[in-house]
């Protein structure tokens, strides 16, 4: 009964299940194996076009070695103030790329405004030697307010970007969830939007520790390797990160993964917006959001043995499904509040 | 027959089963776990000492993270001219440490001698400020060329070290293959020689990605997780690389696993050395060690589906026996190499 | 007629004098010579309390130096949006720390708020190994705008810095400025409000290159020798970069000159205020103010040959007196925008 | 009667002159003045070829900038083991590469040996992912022991560091003087002989506190403005750091200087030859030199005033002649000398 995150979660079986498959005979350590190859593969069908990728085994570590090839030490960063590079990573794009500065700017349910990144390369601190150089736009999907960009959203700030020749980041920690939420193509929320390296994350949908960094714009994967060595993300017997990447992306596990928690996230949103004096903070768009409910429905929760973080603001709190979200542990949360908030009205009268 | 190095092997099935023991209902993310904090107490118990220990994934993470507290962004780093920091990370302990300085040291069999590191100390470099600071050495156990320190020989550089103020690191990748060829405790290689941080591998010694970092100098821990955070190796789920440190230490499956490893280096070494012609490079005291065979042997080796790393000079490779492998591969490498070396004389004949 | 900075502006008599004198016969470099020695002396009357002071020759390099031994690569420093720290120095700070985060915020008249601070400090940031941790407060006085700090303003934010361990610096480019602005003792506008840190300037004030760094909090003096030689800010001749700092210091030069270029200030807006459609956008506290005039004014001005950046807005501009601004060309600039307004209303009449 | 460095002078009166000249009326910052561009100028007709330049004062600035666009954060960069960057600069090319590793090689008289680079070269670390990848040579000209590389011998090491996609710097903190040792042109120490980046001195030859920063290869210096920028090194009164380059390098000047300061080093050199007992460690090609003279000699000298650094192994000095070496302190130096070695004899006699 654990709504805190989807990284609480443990592995689904169909991962552990390739990860014993992948224990056979030797195989040569640091990618040079058959399953890495075959990742390369698969990544490259899903997405319909040509791609440079690398597991690697930590979301900040696909982050923020994603940007060490993005920005120069000299270079800014335009995100979210609330993105995950930007307060949840202890600095680690900063460590990557030598010390770009992240230029972080506000948006309505967690979402970039091409607006006012405009305003941002207006500025004119483009070659201007006083002023770190904008480099790079970091983009989360689905964001950390569980809300979606959609492909048209994403093209307006990826053609502002190249035009100004900054590059195009996407932190896909929940890529399946927007790609579940959206009904879209991977293609359509990636690449063919102007993304040009797209972090997809693997752990929070269902793996141990897996996620990929995938190099639309291949041109820029020619020094990724020594990043990632040197920042201890290349794994010696890399065939089992590999190998849970191959589990979830073939087959649809992934998706399927996500449909579900986006569906949980939904069922449990439909049911905090039953509890009386319950507040729905952000659209449910994938699988988590934020509400607000009255302190005493809260720490009735929490009393019944729900986990789950206050964030936001007072009375505010972040709810996340995930893969193996069971729906009675999700009515049982709601019973629990609708309880809690009865009490309220019968303590009152 | 894949004698490269102890990495390309599989993972052991204790490790295995604890990784499906440790997925079992969900768990907070980040290290804040039951079976986190048993390996600390693990840790603590083997080495009969109070220490504070963060697990993380790759052997160069270990390394270059503990140094990252051990020495300033303008330290010097004394090591071993052939160490693992200073020719097989690609930087990582410069990058991690912001810039410190590796002083590259020759020494017999992979050993620092503890002489060379006197002269250094001895010219004055401390406290002059055109110079980087000599801040710690880091000694590695057992060594790149398959040899192990005594605790005296321990025991001499890090008395001197200290004495100048310079802390300790030990990088013990194959740590459990010198305990177990010594026949030593733990604590008397590490902290009773004055090892300050520990780099204890696993993934070497059968597990799949997992190493802890040991600190017996607590207070080098204070920051520690910030540097572990924002070099992204802080593990959402964290549980399931500890559940692989905690399945390696308990009931002593490290040491068995070690203890076989050199056992079939031994083996290995015993063979080569009835090979006419074939020389051996090294004293053999853990599980790997370097040889020279005549070019025909090697190339034998080779065409008859035998893999090893051609390293350390001309005819000269590199052998690594593994906690799985297996004495009938060992003896047919063997059998091979006795075979092409005999095909030479008749040749010659 | 250049009103762009007070960096525009050549050396003053005094400084080229004391250069001439400092280059007789041979001095040990690096500091070690009598001048540089003369200079902490000098420094620690002036603000009557033991310091240690460092010279550098920029501004950029007297801030992020500073800032490299006030937090670590993993800390958050609090400053204003505008500081130069953050717009002007293209990721210096972040150069020199290893990767620390500016965490800018707004505030009326280029002042940092105290409110505000506490609301980034009450976030729970501190302790929590996601977040880059807050290390540091760097206020600019006078600050970017030409206002400056009170004491008990600068008091305030000190003691909340204190009580969450964070260290205070102040950028004090135009701190000269700003003791003129308001009749304090240095040591009113520094240690004794709580000041760890001072980056006092002194190009700005008639030098040709010379800022002193000043540790009132001693102990964080301790590494710094190795950061500033490091990022080649150790002068070989060093005696000409102190002899600039001796000559302003004594005597009173420092203050005199910033006492003119305040004067020249006050007089530059109280033209500006008598001409017809002209604004002036902050109080006059220091040597530099913004302005908004009518777009034919400025034209105009500028036609006549007169310097200064626009900057702030539509149709405004900032204008910069400095220690050697002529009263007459204060004049013929206001003369010349009253002429230019006046057209205007004569045109549109 | 200071032998210790070339930077124990004074600053030459024509530079002072050029100083003063400089400082006639306001002139925009940063750079952008008439004296910087004409000096880019100066450089491009004293070097017959078209280049950027970049004024920056110190020598460690000089050198660790030019790295910081020659080698990338992942890059290796060979030097000799005595090399300024490698043991006097505390760590400034690592600063500024963000952890570029340098690999320091040994070598007679301060040189380095094409062969040796070639070693390591052939060693197969491009393109190995665990490697540092080798990015460029960096040359001392004159070297650190006094001695100087021939235009053929700086072709070698080009040619083979070119072939392997290397880039070539050239300390020259001292390349007047080996230009003057040489009675080469400019052009065929550096460009013609393919260096790609030259660090040019200017303070040991007079200047107060000014270098430039050569690009032959001027693909290289499209980033540099940034580095330079965030280390703090972009003067904002920067006319008066090209007003010391444009004094030394027209009328030639700066070779006037090393002329002087090398003939004084040849002087001092045939002296010592004299002193019984003294002798000569390096051929005496530029404007320093090392000798080793009996301890009572050595001791003597001291006494009576005379500074030099005791370095290079026991009884070993460095003795370093300037522009403004007096002959009358060459000739009292040897007479003392002299005095003191015949009363070594005298006294066992």
């Amino acid at each position: 009964m654990n709504f805190c995150s989807d990284n609480v979660t443990g592995v689904a079986p169909e991962i552990m299940a390739a990860l014993a498959a992948a224990n056979a005979g030797a195989a040569m350590g640091y990618g040079n194996d058959d399953i890495t190859r075959r990742v390369e593969k698969l990544v490259a069908e899903l997405f319909e076009t040509e791609v440079t990728v690398f597991p690697v085994a930590t979301g900040t570590a696909a982050n923020a070695l994603a940007l060490s090839v993005m920005a120069p030490s000299y270079g800014a960063i335009y995100c979210h103030e609330g993105a995950h590079i930007n307060v949840d990573e202890c600095g680690g794009p900063e460590l990557f790329t030598g010390g770009a500065k992240l230029i972080d700017l506000p948006g309505a349910n967690g979402k970039l405004d091409a607006a006012l990144i405009l305003d941002e390369l207006a500025e004119g601190t483009q070659g201007n030697v006083h002023c770190a150089q904008p480099a790079a736009v970091s983009l989360t999907q689905a964001t950390e307010r569980g809300t979606v960009y959609k492909p048209d959203e994403i093209r307006e700030i990826s053609e502002l970007a190249h035009k100004y020749k900054l590059k195009v980041h996407m932190d896909g920690t929940r890529f399946a969830n927007a790609v579940a939420g959206l009904g879209c193509l991977p293609a359509d929320l990636s690449w063919r939007a102007g993304v040009d390296v797209l972090s997809l994350g693997g752990t929070k949908n269902g793996a141990m520790a897996a996620e990929a960094i995938i190099f639309f714009d291949r041109s820029l994967a020619a020094s990724f390797g020594y990043h990632r060595k040197r920042g201890g993300h290349l794994f010696s017997k890399m065939r089992f990160v590999s190998a849970q990447l191959e589990a979830l992306l073939k087959d649809g596990l992934w998706l399927r993964h996500a449909s579900h928690a986006n569906r949980m996230a939904r069922r449990l949103a439909d049911g905090v917006a039953r509890v009386p004096g319950a507040e729905i903070l952000n659209p449910i768009e994938a699988n988590l959001f934020f509400a607000r409910m009255p302190e005493p429905v809260l720490t009735g929760l929490e009393a019944d043995g729900f986990r789950f973080y206050r964030e936001g603001g007072p009375q505010a709190i972040r709810l996340v499904a995930a893969f193996n979200t069971d729906p009675a542990q999700v009515d049982a949360f709601i019973a629990s509040a609708v309880r809690h908030a009865a009490a309220i009205r019968s303590s009152a009268a």
